[in-house]
């Protein structure tokens, strides 16, 4: 059978996956190294998702700020572990002005700054300076903070909405007087984030802890929600940090208990990003292009005209009609009246993953009716419907999908996580070219041997299974 | 009288700015030579202005999109009238990685790069080179772009929301095939921006094309929305760009046309920034604070009760449930029941320009009214209404309260405005300090008189007389 992206999953998947961006016309490599740009279609995506989480993440009465893009050097290498965790991928700043010299637009010597910046590869330390003066005494706690805004961080592989050098996310940052309520809030979002992917995303996660080893740069607790590819990798789509006192010592963040005392204070920090975006891509598509859940797509419904000879206004005015109706019920619709052949408007919008497709050819015009075909189950699920009752159902239809969607994914996770009793278990495995999540006990992964696997496999350590900490989850990633 | 601003407006308008700022906890400087961090209430602002921006572009067919943070200097370097407009104030990246080096934290020089980048100023750049690419032929015409982005012009004076090293904004770039069509579309976006002025930030703007002087780096035709500050003077607030074929040439951004004939394309780009935030601030706020238009208010109503004795608890649930009466109606509701003193709180949200003030005391309570005060009008707008009649009449009176602000800077902008003959009477009235915009003949600013006026009085052309452009409006500006 002919697919509209080759090579298929299961002929390549990395391969697949950079046609499927190409094909839904949603990222392209730019001319910046490790950089992308993100089109309007990907961007219309980015905008749904950024928006519910916005939403999500106010009711947890957090506000939004902005802090500079730039942090002194100096902020930066306050905080030991964040300094090593950073360093190696910081864009330096170091001139402000450009000049003409011998004949080529260089760094003005004369603009060399004494103390350069970096670009933020995240916020703890900008921040944590703000919050040193902010908080003064218990009754400013807790103080909750987001911000929406671009990192960056040097990619030496990058992949598109993956690992790319600069990244869209949002930052959250808050502070508390107590270690409980830090760390009870640093797992309330990652309760949070969990939430929104499963309903929002449509994405089961795996949820649990990260192990020392894979820690956040300066965190006592990371909270991880892992997500597994078509392929079997592991994607990490968000973390949750309990940062203890870290960065409340390093930058003095202190405040006058009840009790008249000054004690530094507890913070959390929490952050998802378009990389999100990748595993929405890569859960859920397939060798025809996108799938997207309704909650996130820019289209939920896409009318289509298939004219024939000299029906094109009839069929066009038909459709149109349909879209306003679709529209009054809060539905996003694309109605597509341009020129082209009506089976090139099909893949088209097949590729570009929206939810339900609708056609209205001479016979449904006739008949008042439509043929919907759902993007998720395919030819299987078309059927011919009257209009009215498609207008009626269509809401209930597209709720349908998206948890039909979560239930696919999930079914799938199930099969794709196993246990093994060792390591030499683990490896028979993995040799065999087993693919998914491995559940092993953690101290197993605390020798040589490990090591060894995961530099032969190029498999890590994912999270602490939430139900037993005893265990842990290895796989490959991305 | 006593004011909560000090100095006044009259006593000094530029420390008035700065401690009008801190009063109502917008923003303050940022620990980054010239940039600011933007606070949670600033930036509440912030987000009702660009979401509203945001739908009022998307309307117009305008996509958004996202590119990148970075452009590579060769990019920059290919329009030589822009580089002369930024190569001076470009924040350089020239290492990609930090080192410990004599104990102290550097740029590796083993990652330094071949080719700098520049934080991006603006984006005609590298948004054409993409477009060079994307536009193939006139089918894919007219392109309209947009993005949401921080960029970076390094300030050697900054100011905050005026001036400052990074700032937030959109950033438009359109594709016509023909010159009419990008002129029309420039102008369009002119006036949708000013019409956005008008219509949701109550600030009436004096709009006009830019004389040559004045133009963007690159542009045919600027056009601009300036505004008149109390102290008569002008701030930029948008400007909108005919760039005619410079970028089109720059980066062969070319379309094959319906006549088979391969030709260059016309761009146009436009954008406003969180600059207009200085102009809503200046032009509405009193020595009091803040004075907010309804529609950009965080908090449009703030419901204080004024607790005696033992009544908070009965006055706190008025409050609440008059709060939950007005949400259901669409309206932004801060209920203040924090244990602060009542004419503390009277002074916060009057400080940060909540459009309407209502106060429950023992005595409203006991009749079933409440006491109103208009923050544009104070005191003299004071009354005590029912509950009801309140909650019934709350957004009739913010859209006359929004209504009314515009109608008082449109008064105030009339008397800030004056002709004059020739330069001898401009140089007479600067020189008695009299402020505003002064309408002269353009091309009486065509010698070295005006050259000397502006150097002594620090005046500039803000743009012509849409109604007669032989006239050019000049006067001293942010």
């Amino acid at each position: 059978m002919k697919t509209a992206i080759t090579p298929t999953r299961a002929e390549n998947f990395n391969e697949w996956y950079q046609n499927l961006i190409v094909a839904a016309d949603l990222a392209e490599n730019a001319p910046v190294r490790g950089c992308m740009t993100i089109k309007p279609y990907g961007w219309a995506i980015w905008e749904l998702m950024r928006d519910e989480m916005d939403r999500r993440i106010k009711a947890a009465g957090v506000l939004n700020a902005n802090f500079p893009l730039l942090i002194p050097i100096d902020f930066f290498n306050r905080e030991a572990e964040h300094v090593a965790g950073f360093a190696k991928e910081a864009a330096v700043v170091t001139h402000y002005r450009l000049k003409m010299i011998d004949g080529m637009l260089q760094p003005d010597p004369e603009s060399k700054l004494n103390e350069p910046y970096i670009i933020r590869p995240t916020s703890e330390t900008i921040i944590g300076e703000a919050m040193s003066r902010w908080v003064q005494s218990y009754r400013d706690l807790p103080l909750k903070l987001n911000q929406w805004v671009n990192v960056m961080r040097w990619e030496m592989r990058p992949r598109m909405f993956l690992r790319t050098s600069e990244f869209n996310w949002q930052e959250g940052h808050n502070v508390f007087a107590t270690h409980e309520e830090a760390n009870a809030d640093a797992r309330k979002m990652h309760k949070l984030y969990g939430d929104y992917m499963r309903d929002v995303l449509a994405i089961p996660s795996i949820r649990g802890e990260k192990t020392p080893e894979e820690r956040f740069a300066g965190a006592d607790h990371t909270y991880t929600l892992e997500h597994i590819m078509q392929d079997g990798k592991a994607l990490q789509a968000g973390t949750s940090h309990d940062l203890g006192q870290h960065f409340a010592k390093s930058f003095g963040i202190q405040y006058l208990g009840a009790d008249g005392k000054l004690q530094h204070a507890w913070t959390t920090s929490w952050g998802t990003s378009t990389r999100m975006m990748g595993s929405l891509f890569m859960v859920h598509s397939d060798d025809d292009g996108l799938v997207l859940p309704p909650m996130v797509a820019p289209y939920q419904v896409v009318v289509i005209p298939i004219a024939r000879d000299d029906d094109t206004a009839a069929l066009n005015a038909a459709a149109d009609a349909l879209g306003d109706k679709l529209r009054l019920n809060g539905i996003r619709v694309m109605v597509d009246t341009t020129d082209m052949r009506g089976a090139d408007k099909m893949w088209k919008w097949i590729k570009r993953g929206v939810p339900l497709r609708v056609e209205i050819g001479a016979r449904e015009l006739a008949d008042g009716t439509v043929t919907v075909t759902r993007r998720d189950l395919g030819k299987v699920s078309k059927q011919t419907i009257s209009i009215d009752d498609f207008v009626a159902s269509a809401g209930q239809m597209l709720r349908t999908i998206q948890d039909d969607m979560y239930q696919a994914a999930a079914s799938r996770n199930e099969k794709m996580i196993q246990s093994v009793a060792d390591l030499a278990e683990l490896e028979t495995k993995l040799s065999r070219g087993e693919i998914g999540f491995f559940r092993i006990k953690y101290d197993q992964t605390l020798n040589d041997a490990f090591d060894a696997l995961q530099e032969t496999y190029k498999i890590s350590r994912r999270c602490l299974d939430d139900a037993d900490p005893a265990y842990v989850f290895v796989a490959k990633s991305y």
